[in-house]
């Protein structure tokens, strides 16, 4: 393992806070970049939806796909190079255009505490608006010098709509086994974290084997980000997280602190749960939250998140010399402070 | 000019169904190559998903824009050429894309006779999917030797949303002018048909100010072709087209035959009119049609319509000998015929 840099996953497995400060201070100059760039691409839409695009286009984000592209490709501390800058711009703007058209259908007022487009313009000019998003993340994957990125780029948003069809499909749906869940993760989030790391490693001429080992750390990183994501929503703290607890409870999203409780109750207790999951009875947060406790769900799912943390970091094992890998390391040790966060909050 | 070929649309300004007839014969094994091939993109989809997609990809539409792509790039009889197939599939899925968007946002039930994906599938799923055929269009673009297409069909999708949010933010506002509506079909429905006619001529192989004049006579072919459909709504047969006229009126959409009408309507019947329009009064489909017939609309329409398919075999004029030439004007034929066949229906 290269030991230079201080950021040291493996040796420390709950680190604090200062592990993400340590990670995003070094990407300050490429996100500067990014929001310089994304900016620019305002001026590529048609005028009359120019103001639309460049609220949509907003700088407020936690910007984690762009992080993946730019560690994946990291060329050394201060190094930001055009086409990691692009492709960055290109998976954000995807990301963008998904959220757009997610709080559509979620009927979400807000987002980032702003209203969300949908709410402001309209649903159906946020469908469209939705779609101008893509086609300029599109736009600009053509861009590069071969059609790799757009590829690439166009395979994976097929595949998180596909991800997202599935949930879709499935809400209020108490018949979802963990493969099921893992698929919808794997293909909604992981897929676009995936990609990233495909992309930042490739374009910085990366060898295909260390391509295809970034790629691989992105799936599971993805996959445990997302899993990390769903426990939050019931063992988040409210202020913080900025949205009332159990929502996706609620609407009968079947995630999986609510699939382990299924398999950890009895059988009477379970039929109730999965009336409120597929809507026959009114959700009973307090109560749901307390069996969790009781039989330990968070300590389950915190585990299947770790899992997921150290298959990532087992992909990019036999690269210890990459200075993407420490990097990338620090990556997982931010999650991983994160879900140890959740529990003592 | 060159007459070898049957086709002769300048010396024939308003000829038979049958030129329709004899324009798409000739496509006979061009489309059948495009609807395999469109039935064997389903399988590029996540089996999840499959069937859905191939709900969306059906086989029963006019296919004007691939028409464009062969006949633009057509290099003689019974010659299939798989490139073009190719692009023909990226232009037909981002039109079944679009479609499905806007189903969702008119909440139409049926297109082509079938419920439409949105009633099918719900709005939700709609959105998703739509989503996903873009990707897929875009994805197929990406297996060109080169990022050109990739570039130009990204490109055109975005101008077409920017297009169809600038008609939706205009819905239900009398304050349009002439300017405005040409640059909303130009936007919405040109650009496609631009793109295909340029990608047929680019892929043939053609000179570029030739590949120039094709895309400048497709998108004066798709201004015609929108102005033409915005009369069917006035002036069509109920039961060919199969939906009631006036649907666009009724909805507070705001064309060229009902802005001639403002145009030629005393001060107090325009002040009606432009209330039918802006919802603010019931609209008075008979009375409207009335006021057309007497003051001569519809052939102030159908003379826009002309003039737009005479800008289109305009630009072809400098190149009489190639062989796209002569079967492009068929197609103005067709228009011309079509538009004939309105006033006599």
């Amino acid at each position: 393992m290269n030991r230079a840099l201080p950021v040291e996953p493996l040796a420390d497995p709950v680190p604090t806070a200062s592990s993400f400060a340590a990670v995003f201070a070094r990407l300050k100059p490429h996100m500067a970049a990014l929001d310089a760039f994304l900016r620019e691409q305002v001026a590529a839409f048609e005028p009359e939806i120019r103001e639309m695009a460049d609220y949509c286009i907003d700088t407020s984000g936690k910007r984690i796909r762009p992080a993946l592209v730019f560690l994946s490709g990291w060329q050394g501390e201060g190094e930001v190079p055009a086409e990691l800058v692009r492709a960055a711009a290109v998976v954000e703007l995807v990301h963008l255009a998904t959220l757009v058209h997610d709080d559509i259908m979620d009927e979400a007022e807000l987002r980032r505490s702003r209203e969300t487009a949908a709410r402001k313009f309209g649903p159906v000019t946020a469908v469209l608006l939705g779609d101008a998003l893509f086609a300029q993340a599109l736009s600009l994957a053509a861009q590069f010098p071969t059609t790799e990125v757009c590829a690439h780029v166009s395979e994976s948003t097929r595949r998180v709509c596909a991800g997202e069809i599935v949930q879709t499909m499935r809400r209020r749906s108490a018949r979802i086994s963990r493969e099921d869940y893992w698929r919808i993760i794997d293909l909604k989030t992981a897929e676009l974290f995936r990609v990233s790391c495909f992309l930042g490693a490739r374009l910085s001429g990366a060898p295909a084997a260390h391509v295809q080992a970034s790629a691989e750390f992105g799936r599971h990183l993805g996959i445990a980000y997302q899993i990390y994501d769903d426990l939050v929503d019931f063992f988040g703290d409210e202020s913080r997280i900025g949205k009332t607890l159990g929502t996706d409870f609620a609407s009968g999203k079947l995630t999986l602190p609510l699939l382990v409780l299924i398999e950890s109750l009895a059988a009477d207790e379970r039929a109730a749960l999965l009336a409120e999951i597929n809507g026959q009875r009114p959700v009973q947060m307090a109560r749901r939250l307390e069996q969790m406790q009781e039989l330990r769900v968070f300590e389950k799912v915190a585990a299947e998140v770790q899992a997921e943390i150290e298959a990532a970091e087992r992909a990019l094992a036999p690269w210890p010399q990459a200075a993407a890998t420490p990097l990338l390391g620090g990556l997982c040790g931010v999650l991983r402070a994160q879900v140890a966060g959740l529990r003592h909050s």
